[in-house]
């Protein structure tokens, strides 16, 4: 691996899922490590614990930006766990680290990493998650996909083409 | 003023505004100042610089809490200047700071501040910026309104509120 | 005030003082109120809750940069909360707030804040606090006083310089 | 791997050290590595990009907690770019993610991480790095060794003991 070449994908979403939520982000997961890319997350419950059981399935690594003081609060499947301390100002962080964002459901810290990604110019797929608009404001590039599979070839197209 | 007491409204919104947003902010920051309030904002240009430039001439206080490391950042209003030297993650610091948040129109930053402020669970007023739903979440609680006097009755009325 | 203007001084040590320590830190809070400055802190308790009853019993303003998610941590002689909800990273914004810094006493995390001023070119003044060397390393350029009315002498007097 | 048994050495020190200090830094590096542990730093040049070449030789693997806002600050030899744009701030987060700390040589942006270990209880480990101390306080349990071998046989001692 090396930072210059590495792909991190970053999935965003709440703690408190619908069944159906979860299973994309296990999905979603998955094929973000079959694809050989490294996920990067909040490290917690729900859309993030479900990301992180996918990604680890197919052998893949996680990274867990965790708001806490304690490694303790990572879901079991954070391999490396990154303890900011920092409260939701961690989003910051996330939407920073990653290439690009996929985000499932979710609630208001899902919308501030949208807003966080869209506003450092980090790419933002998005599944079933928040719609925006503000009057004189340009057209939002959120690209909104059906399914985890949709979600992963746009995601790793728009990261791709960010690099080069 | 008392830390217990002292109500500080945050005003928030895009370093680029329209000639009438511009404006808005301007009323917004006198009117915050004649209601013996303290200005909160970003203490960058545009409606920051705005808000903090009404605040003042009605003889108000005024806190810019910067994103760099310089206070010369600092728009000419600001009378206390925070220097963070955390980029955009000072959006969590300003939704935490305020009672009550005003957002006037605005881009992503902005979006990021509302989101945060609403997690926080700090009211929001909006004059004029972003609406935002997804499929199966609670309705935003953002309290919409259409002119600046409305909006600091309203910010104020919430402050006050909450601090029950 | 204007934020090109107004003299901030960081009065960093301890939540647990000395009887000593709490004494000078209230006279240092007093002299700097009654030097027109505005005193920055930590907000909480012990040398900052001293420093911030000297200066509001002189007419001063205080800032408490708190680290916790709400206004509530404050001490009660704190004008102007800023909650960062970023626990120990809030010691930076304090480094880098201030014009220069007066760290009486203190533990672990006042040494944190005095690295940083010094990293961030910030004076730092001395009074009963953490001294330190480094073999190879250049002096440290702290500067050592033994009264509150020298602590304050020097700050203003560094502040000034630095302004220039 | 997993977060709950992961090991990570955080290895701290200045962006210009001696050429020893260097040689030192890639072997700690390098046993870091070998012991099977992650290396975390500040992602950035000097002692940093040593320490993650060490490691890297070794086939270990390197997480940079950096301080910009671009993934191209980090120097050639990290994995795992974490991009925190929050500058010095990002001190705090290296010194809550390790579970140990080595700090070799540096300048003030170490002494503040050292300092920030010391307050989190993260054992810190020295090489040829700084002494403080301050009259009243209790002693400073900073952890000092002569060569790399030690450092690193010290801080897997200290995390494995934290662990329990």
């Amino acid at each position: 691996m090396r930072a210059s070449r590495v792909v991190l994908v970053g999935v965003i979403g709440g703690s408190a899922p619908t069944p159906a939520e979860a299973v994309a982000a296990e999905a979603v997961g998955r094929l973000v490590a079959e694809a050989g890319a490294v996920l990067v997350c909040g490290g917690g419950g729900g859309v993030m614990e479900a990301a992180c059981r996918g990604a680890k399935g197919a052998g893949g690594l996680t990274v867990g930006v965790l708001p806490g003081i304690s490694r303790r609060q990572a879901n079991a499947h954070v391999d490396i766990p990154i303890v900011t301390g920092m409260g939701e100002a961690r989003n910051a962080i996330i939407a920073r680290t990653a290439d690009v964002l996929i985000a499932i459901g979710g609630s208001y810290g899902t919308l501030s990493e949208i807003a966080y990604g869209l506003g450092f110019d980090t790419p933002v797929v998005g599944l079933g998650t928040w719609a925006f608009e503000r009057a004189g404001h340009p057209a939002v590039p959120l690209v909104s996909v059906r399914t985890p599979d949709e979600a992963v070839r746009q995601a790793l197209f728009l990261a791709d083409r960010r690099q080069l």
